[in-house]
């Protein structure tokens, strides 16, 4: 990661329309805490700027450019780490999460510069490399740079997420949060075999097994008492919201390769992706995972699942509900192992007001780009920036998806089109104009109330 | 394997009392099945003699060169693969499973040559490289060589397994079977992003953990209806063939780093081990297994586990009622995902007659190697050979363990002792001695009944 974000600060270094000085690389105090406790440094965070002009809005853009795992071997076609166009697509591990993006309003710039066109707004920077990992590091970068590099911000834009069609273009306007949580539980130091140990121990994957089978029931629901007690109500007006949204549910079917979903309804669906908590368990760590077979006791197996959580839910409150219906339930199972939760990594839901400017701004250049108004939506995914930005700077924040609905992210064969890839680039640039137009029109109507 | 196996055959025909034409390595028809569905040639196994004193009893010795996977990584102080001398101990994979015993019995050999003594034995060794992947194709050359190279056989040895203690020596009558199976539950092709997915599809870990979770509960019991029906039921004379076991529960709960067995007696912890069946969970392929958080719906999840079996269980039966009953457990849970349950190994248990002049001859020589009395003991492990040789060539056959019960065998930092190998040297010599004794003593009170 370290030198995927070294590379990308050079990159920023090479182009001409940026100063050097107006490129830093910031390296993060805290450090990386392995699974296996050892420590590393966080790769260095990148601030750029270009334009200081004070009659201009001043609108920052997020992403990153660290990925998920990815191997030849997980099932794809070509190199993960090789970009590959087929058929009008661009395969590869990033391709639409988040480097495609980061590349697209990079586009955006150079196209106003080869064109030798004015900039509309002025431009800033946030580039990180740890956002696979929670965006280590990145809470303190904002909270030290909230008087400096953000104090002239006017508006915060985040490309990290997709559509909700493969071909209709999305503004969103909320993410699901994220608890995940580890449960550990441990008979000793070294695996036995299970000839000569199967029998006389309580196994450690029988233990943990019977947890994870604790957590949610074969329709979804989740098993934890108190996890729904501070979802919020589902209003008339966010219905309304879900009805005008055109959602292809076969189409969603499609990308997914699900034959058959929970729910039947459009508006059930979207609310169990957006609106209410979900449960899902990833895998485990420590016991056998390749193909064959081995009879073997794992002696340490880790369990990973995660909650996404949805406004009000509580992080602190979700992780005590959690770790203390798991102690419930292995407790009664009388073993003498060892059990340990642990939560590496959480993140807040959030919520925008889709009233705000900016968001005004987003409709009307993708009206422009693309010649139809775009669905307002919201992410089941998390994204904890958007929160985290909002939560410090107190400046609009708004999410801007170029991404297909099928573009894979965190898959096999992650890819984004070149039609989005093109379109995206186009889209960022219209915005710029539509957010100086806005903006002047808003400073305008200010002045007109000041001298009124 | 295949170049293990080759090695062994090459150390066979540099002995210098093996005349060429007397080692074969014999090429088997069918072929492994990778879990990808490739299809490997297996390695060749090798049949090898020494002596065709018609005078002489013939002794075939059984081992294998093939080992368990070991990678430093799992926890290995020293390279799993370059054997490694510390305190005594000789660390490496296949130790004591099972490079260690072959070698030790060809030390025998060479030892009456070094100082010059007649071999009071006909020898006969059959050594594979596909034993701790069920030993395929193993049974079709017995067959095949069973009016062969098996005519003159009179008795088999097998060295193969572990002593119950660490010190004590013991001699081995039974072994469990087993069958392994595997469990897919499968929602579509490509893994999903829980943040897109998480909600609204029925994820198949979810379901998989469920089978699992049905499977055996926290006594250790198995849940799966009918299972314990043709279990043999514990006779007097079994019973106290347990008590006379100088067993030390301390020692072998030490050997496994587990605080608390399931059972708190020697008799019950013994017939558990032995004569009862047991279930183990191994793991689960498919899912995310590394350190870490990796956010996904696994589409495709494969869990393994596997049954000890015990006389007088049935391999069919016992695969019958496991597929049926997680059908049953299956289709409870109204899942649209697709479950596949198979069966890609499987072995019998196998129990011997005590009585036999075989194990007679090898407690004379644990005697004199060891001035005790060996335990009688069965082993809680598969070594599927013992039933298959029994059933095929109807010859005697026992198992003589050289190896501790703290060798660690399939587990991380597998060992032989230094002593235990040097004293397994000298009871398969004592052994040549003591079965050409009792033979001369068995053919003589035949021949006085015959003159009677």
């Amino acid at each position: 990661m370290h030198s995927l974000c070294t590379v990308a600060t050079q990159k920023f270094l090479t182009f001409p329309w940026f100063s050097v000085s107006s490129v830093r690389e910031m390296n993060l105090s805290v450090q990386a805490k392995l699974p296996d406790g050892q420590s590393l440094p966080l790769p260095p965070l990148i601030l750029a700027e270009l334009g200081k002009d004070p009659q201009k809005p001043t609108v920052c853009f997020y992403g990153h450019v660290d990925v998920q795992p990815a191997k030849k071997e997980d099932g794809w076609k070509t190199d993960p780490y090789t970009l590959t166009e087929i058929d009008g697509n661009l395969y590869g591990r990033g391709a639409t999460d988040n480097k495609g993006p980061v590349l697209a309003w990079i586009n955006a710039v150079e196209s106003f510069r080869a064109l030798k066109l004015d900039i509309p707004v002025n431009l800033k920077f946030i580039i990180e490399g740890m956002e696979e990992a929670g965006s280590l590091g990145l809470e303190e970068i904002i909270k030290k740079e909230n008087q400096r590099f953000f104090s002239d911000v006017d508006y915060i834009v985040i490309s990290d997420n997709l559509w909700l069609s493969n071909r209709k273009p999305a503004l969103t306007y909320g993410t699901r949060g994220n608890i995940c949580f580890s449960v550990e539980v441990r008979c000793g130091e070294r695996d036995l075999h299970s000839g000569s140990f199967g029998g006389i121990i309580h196994e450690p994957m029988t233990d943990l097994i019977a947890l994870l089978d604790s957590l949610v029931d074969t329709s979804g629901r989740i098993l934890i008492p108190g996890v729904y007690d501070d979802v919020a109500s589902l209003t008339e007006e966010e219905k309304k919201l879900y009805e005008a949204i055109e959602f292809d549910l076969e189409e969603y079917k499609n990308n997914s390769g699900v034959k058959k979903f929970l729910y039947d309804t459009k508006e059930e669906i979207l609310s169990h992706l957006w609106r209410y908590p979900s449960l899902s368990i990833h895998g485990i760590e420590g016991a056998f995972h390749e193909p064959g077979i081995k009879t073997v006791i794992p002696a340490k197996v880790i369990g990973k699942f995660s909650i996404r959580q949805v406004p009000h839910m509580d992080i602190s409150i979700g992780e005590h509900q959690v770790i203390k219906y798991l102690e419930d339930v292995f407790s009664k199972r009388n073993s003498p192992n060892k059990l340990k939760v642990s939560v590496p990594i959480s993140a807040m839901p959030w919520v925008a007001d889709i009233n705000d400017p900016l968001y005004t701004a987003a409709r009307m250049a993708i009206k422009t780009v693309f010649g139809q108004d775009p669905e307002m939506i919201r992410d089941g995914a998390t994204i904890p920036i958007a929160q985290t930005f909002q939560n410090i700077t107190r400046k609009s924040v708004m999410m801007l998806p170029i991404g297909a609905a099928d573009d894979a992210e965190h898959s096999q064969k992650e890819k984004i089109s070149r039609h989005n890839y093109i379109q995206g680039t186009k889209l960022f640039a219209a915005l710029f104009l539509e957010i100086a137009k806005l903006h002047g029109q808003l400073q305008e109507a200010s002045n007109t109330t000041t001298t009124n």
